[in-house]
């Protein structure tokens, strides 16, 4: 006889490996009714504290793939890659690494989040672009990437509601920190998408979701092992955030320096983090032999202005004004600055990013709740990064504001999340660890 | 700053104590609507994992207590003192209990419940008596109690209705089988009645909600420790449930056995479990000096009438036929008879309660959703027990039923139940433990 729903409720909190068919049902009953949402919940719960094993998260995340639409990019030749970031601040390395690989010839097809919480949203940076459309049909996006090679949108109703659905209970019922459910609703999503290969570039550190490089190298674990039996080529890089990744926080700021990065330009550690994730994405696409080999088409595609045809002809396709890309410095700017100074001489040691990203969030360019608009145009500079020294009064960062009197409160929790030193600290390697 | 409900959510996640102002707030926000009921089912599976030590437990019940009405029986002289039966097969002893403590002078105010599952409730039971309502206003339960010695109602709405939630809620997430949870569930109901003392039936065995005898003391345990903590004299007694108690299992038949206990008959287990029970009641009432005491008064009386007189005038008082009480064959029977007979010659080993019960719920006795009806007429009356010697072709049970063909399949449920052997089984006591 078949066990009832509550029985394999109850077959998961007790530890039982639950059959793949089981976990379909589960997701199946969710989306049709007849398993109730204080179900559901009980047994993410369960599963907080149970685990799922592979198999089970391989069909945890095929059945929330399969409650939507999966795109058919088959009329798109080549190997499709896509990179996924679990979020951090500063973060807008996916606005150059997709132009950038497409350029190279390997075809990117991105569906992307809105911020939440303290880390921004690909899609809201960049809505900045005057025009930018992110919420193009289906037939549009696999269009534009067979003719662009790129195409950026957002998660539409039709993709994974499964796990749109599950995000919103687990987000209010403590169920968040979950390693298999991060990983069935990070996969789900991407392999909805229709790719062939991905790159995941799991953050690591105060300003990442996971705090700790032991915590972070098992979602890794657990993303490549789950991605490679779901049949894709998968790939994982650890990445350090502690402090913010570049030098702009925002909207508009971080599209600009992602665009700077097309141009030759743009700060190192965010040079750098395209660069690692480009060459994985080539070598996954198979247009690099090694990731050396990698590196070196990437810069060329920089070098030789491809990158930044790639992204003009996107942002065309997406109904934005391409004028920006050639003159990032048309992007809208907030009209007041407020200037943040070193109080002491001596070294910056650190700038917490999660204290500059919740800042972010109270200047307006960030959300509390899901229907929240942002203001594209207010963001953070951060001047001086970790390793640099400062005179006292140096500025260190700037806020970019509309009001002046809301912005000197502000800036005084940027100015509390820097931190100084008498020594120059030992410089931390950006790249922690890889698994494949 | 105070913690948002989710916070308090993880925290019990993490394995921390709550404060008693929290737990008291998370009952009233589910209370008022602001913790959803997907919020509450993730908690209650996050205590099934973490527990809750005594402190929280007593907060629990108290704020589950107070999510209703507290019933007033301040105007009714005497140590109130009542008993609570964790539910078995067979288990009819509140019904000859209430009036005979009563009778020898200690109240009994006693809210009841109805079946559900393989478990027979006491109110079902009750109504097969022509006339009886258990669902008297709460001023007329302490009228009652006052002149008669002890009434026998059901939860109504106003009492503890954040347990009915919560109960309802358990049921449908696995969250059924928690020490802690069941404990609160128990008591907050219970202390509701206004009552001074508890005695507690923890049932252990095969037919009973904790099937080992560790589990049964685990909460037997608890049960006493928290209902002191909340100010209550609170004694729990261990018995087996094996085999179902008595001979009779139904509505209708098990009011008529116990009946038969008040007259001073009734089988040997049903009066030992009443007596033991019973006894600790009076001592608890203060009405006996120790549990030989008590059991001789309990026994005088039995032997007065004074037993059968006090639940003449609980049924009259509760609109019921006080004539049943002196003549329990009056009581409904279905007109089929299947009987069910010995396979073999040698001694009954062993009768499955669950089976039993579960097959009366298949006769239409009880109920697999709380809306159903339960027919009072049908029933099994067991004419074998276990240390019984049979031939092959022995008459063991009898089935009354309204269909004899359906009877037949019954019949055969009822038979597996049954287990032979050659030798006599050594006998098991009944009471298994005490704890105070």
């Amino acid at each position: 006889m078949e066990r009832t729903l509550v029985e394999l409720i109850a077959a998961k909190r007790d530890g039982t490996t639950l059959a793949e068919a089981d976990v379909a049902r589960i997701i199946r009953s969710f989306g049709d009714g007849s398993l109730a949402d204080y179900q559901m919940s009980a047994f993410l719960m369960a599963v907080f504290f149970r685990g799922l094993d592979d198999a089970e998260t391989v069909a945890l995340t095929e059945a929330m793939l399969h409650s939507g639409t999966v795109l058919d990019l088959s009329s798109v030749p080549g190997t499709k890659v896509d990179k996924h970031s679990t979020g951090g601040v500063g973060d807008k390395v996916s606005i150059c690494l997709a132009p950038l690989v497409a350029a190279c010839g390997v075809p990117v097809p991105m569906v992307s989040g809105r911020g939440l919480g303290h880390t921004g949203g690909t899609l809201d940076k960049l809505e900045a672009i005057p025009g930018f459309r992110t919420d193009l049909p289906v037939s549009d996006f696999a269009r534009i990437v067979g003719e662009v090679g790129t195409c950026m949108i957002g998660q539409t109703k039709e993709i994974a509601p499964a796990d749109k659905r599950i995000y919103a209970l687990r987000d209010v019922t403590a169920t968040v920190e979950s390693i298999p459910l991060i990983v069935a609703s990070i996969l789900s999503k991407k392999l909805a998408e229709g790719i062939d290969g991905l790159v995941l570039d799991v953050k690591v550190g105060k300003g990442a979701f996971m705090k700790t490089e032991e915590r972070a190298r098992a979602l890794a674990d657990k993303l490549v092992r789950v991605g490679t039996r779901a049949g894709k080529k998968v790939v994982a890089v650890l990445t350090r955030m502690d402090a913010p990744l570049g030098s702009a926080v925002g909207n508009a700021n971080e599209t600009r320096e992602a665009l700077e990065v097309l141009h030759g330009g743009g700060p190192a550690d965010l040079v750098e983090c395209t660069l690692v994730l480009g060459a994985e994405m080539l070598v996954l696409g198979g247009k690099a032999k090694d990731l050396e080999d990698g590196t070196k088409k990437l810069r060329a595609a920089i070098a030789d202005g491809s990158a930044v045809r790639t992204m003009e002809r996107m942002v065309e396709a997406q109904y934005g004004d391409p004028s920006v890309v050639a003159d990032p410095k048309r992007l809208a700017i907030a009209p007041e600055v407020v200037e943040i100074r070193a109080d002491r001489a001596g070294f910056v040691t650190g700038i917490d990013a999660l204290t500059v990203g919740l800042t972010g969030v109270a200047m307006g360019a960030g959300r509390t709740r899901a229907d929240q608009p942002v203001d594209p145009a207010v963001g953070i500079a951060i001047d001086k990064k970790p390793g640099d020294e400062v005179k006292a009064g140096d500025v260190v960062a700037r806020l970019f504001v509309r009001d002046r009197a809301a912005g000197t409160g502000l800036a005084q929790r940027v100015a509390g999340a820097f931190s100084y030193g008498d020594a120059k600290p030992a410089s931390e390697p950006l790249v922690v660890g890889r698994i494949t």
